[in-house]
């Protein structure tokens, strides 16, 4: 065993752009969750591992498990997160914190480095909420949160359910629903991922750690007016849904800017206008609402408000609103003591950190509904995310591998160390 | 030659529904310009006409024109309209004059009446603007008002050419290019068409003679913002396409109702954002906005603040607006000499009418560059238009029917009257 190495930024580089050249036509990486190319990225995340020395398993709901064993089985320490995108996303979202899984497996390997208990290396399926409106979806089921049913009514735009995109690329919407991890298999599990936000940027900080991670609700809104010639319709008197759905845009973005509210975000990302004709006037307009706070009771209460006075604005207007929940999730608190394993491995490091919450969804808030688990950010240029000018910086990546190792290497000892105390207090019952 | 008998209801009725029939799937009637649904309308009209004993000729630009020969050969009166429809749209808007030409030639037909002069009975192609952006192609193209260039320059939500669409369904667009009637082969015009409005309804009325047809300005405008993460992006600094969009749609609708500009109507009928994905904040809006009145510098006037005050709003957001003008056409004023033969002919039955404005574009104004025209409108139930609900009592419209005949028997003796005085005054030059 030699000592293990830096992370290093060109191969870090060479594999996230391995993984972008899989994706559909058109600007950024589109690859969508339960698609022949996620799979495919799944694939090509296997073959690194098995050429890293790890076992491969996938699990029912797609999830590939890269197993590094150690010197004892028992619980592992583990990482990863996921490789899909959304429509016309980057090239960072997910594919970082799984490309800092494949080098930290690599470094290792390298190094022959032999720890007390397996490591694992994970990626998620299908995490993002872009195509079923549900995200998370491949470590909900690990963490057998998810039922059969769910997979049936969740649809993507072309009506296809989940459980028939899943059964589309080979996997058993049957047994995926029945997926669960045993958590005695896991001691904890930290998740890498880029921020999406700007907050490490403006600090001139290559790390942050979580401690929250934001709750999102998401409703979908139709409203219904009267579609009529556009000539021949004076302006009193029309139902223009579209104008309605105008003002309940601007109602969303104005009550969470309401100091009232403040901490929640509220965005209308998606939006679509029947019959969609020059000349005639908008009967009917779907959109989206996501509602997002680390604070759940204010998040609910922001939507509900939202929703409120966006009917009484269609009302108004002889128009017509219906809303129906897609998803909701509360914040999550994760817990402190991986936390402070990861910060204790920054301070060994000498290396400067921040706090902060997040305010997508991740993996790792479900995972830790099973698993202990911690975050690690790293920065995001301009903060921005889900867009194809994603950025971040191979040496800020490399940065958060060797923290991410660090911590991994931490979790396996503190695991080793608790297997023995519970082992000398009289061997497991 | 027995007495002309009162339009049939009944008949009217089946000819409208032998046309609705023609449709692609979905709500209400889709039967798009230059599309093979179109053309199989046209078909369908031609052998009607061929029937009641006319000669068939399909011009270049694709406008079908029935002549049923008079006593002698010379200037003929015509009626028509259009047979294609706006997406998921009605059965009325176009067909009603269509299928009061197809039953006005039956009566005559079955009564063996014999004109001084030709008449022409026409269906005119690819009136509605809502594929193209562009409304009435075909008589457009017969008035000899397009240029080749146009017909590429115009293109569908797919990007197909108006060109292309012609090519596809069997027309050759550099012969249409250079349709162009004769002037001298028409002695006047007359459409009949459903009102799009409730003016007529609200008056109780059967009968509408048109003096003005309103013109339009077209713009696609498109907003630019910043596509980010809606839980990673505080709601401070966002660059939201959507949300200033909302805005844009707002004021459109705001100067149309401010008293300044009373008579303008603005309308956004379509809308489309990018990425459209629940999680990403709108990078980039486009939407269309169609501003109608009958005072052309009024409209172009409104046009023009609206845009700039949308301009304003999209900077102050920190997003940015381009427009790019789609069409502009200027109110038309129809002569009154063809709408007094018209309230003559109702006069002499004992009809009411109201003598009103058009809000929306017809045929009849790009014919009326060529042949003077007159419009006669039948009610439209709730003013409804564009829309699947669309609906006129097919024994309103048996009464229109019977009024645009005996008007084109009006103008036949007065063109041959006219034509008679020429001869009496010295004979053709």
């Amino acid at each position: 065993m030699t000592a293990v190495r830096p992370a290093d930024p060109e191969r870090l580089w060479s594999t996230l752009q391995a993984m972008a050249a899989l994706s559909e036509p058109g600007p950024g990486v589109t690859r969508l969750a339960y698609t022949p190319l996620e799979r495919a990225a799944h694939a090509r995340f296997a073959e690194w591992m098995a050429e890293a020395g790890c076992e491969i398993a996938v699990d029912p709901a797609g999830n590939t498990v890269a197993t590094r064993p150690g010197r004892s089985a028992g619980p592992a320490a583990g990482t990863g997160s996921h490789l899909d995108s959304v429509y016309n996303g980057g090239r960072f979202d997910g594919i970082a914190g799984t490309m800092a899984a494949v080098e930290a497996a690599r470094l290792l390997h390298e190094a022959g480095v032999e720890t007390e208990l397996p490591l694992r290396f994970v990626a998620f399926a299908g995490e993002e909420g872009a195509r079923f409106g549900q995200a998370c979806c491949g470590s909900k089921l690990a963490a057998g949160l998810s039922s059969r049913d769910e997979l049936d009514v969740r649809r993507d735009r072309d009506g296809v359910s989940l459980a028939e995109a899943m059964a589309a690329v080979g996997l058993d919407p049957d047994l995926a629903a029945r997926t669960a991890w045993a958590a005695e298999d896991w001691s904890a599990f930290v998740e890498l991922h880029v921020e999406q936000g700007s907050v490490l940027e403006r600090a001139k900080l290559d790390i942050g750690v979580v401690d929250l991670i934001s709750g999102s609700t998401r409703i979908e809104l139709t409203v219904t007016g009267q579609a009529s010639h556009t000539g021949g319709t004076p302006m009193r008197g029309r139902a223009d849904a579209l104008a309605a759905a105008a003002e309940a845009v601007l109602l969303a973005e104005q009550v969470a800017l309401d100091p009232r509210h403040r901490g929640t975000r509220a965005t209308v990302g998606r939006l679509s206008v029947q019959p969609g004709s020059i000349t005639t006037i908008p009967g009917r307009v779907t959109f989206s609402l996501d509602v997002r706070d680390v604070d759940a009771d204010r998040q609910r209460h922001s939507a509900a408000e939202i929703v409120t006075r966006m009917r009484a604005a269609c009302l108004r207007r002889g128009t017509r609103l219906e809303a129906r929940l897609l998803a909701d999730t509360s914040a999550v608190v994760l817990p402190d003591w991986v936390r402070n394993e990861v910060t204790a491995a920054a301070a060994d490091r000498g290396l400067p950190y921040r706090v902060l919450t997040s305010g997508a969804s991740h993996d790792a808030q479900m995972v830790n509904r099973l698993v202990p688990t911690a975050m690690i950010f790293v920065p995001s240029r301009h903060g921005l995310s889900h867009v194809p000018e994603e950025w971040t910086e191979p040496a800020q990546l490399a940065v958060g591998t060797d923290l991410l190792l660090a911590a991994l290497l931490r979790l396996d000892a503190r695991a080793a160390a608790v297997a023995g105390i519970l082992e000398n207090a009289g061997g497991a019952p």
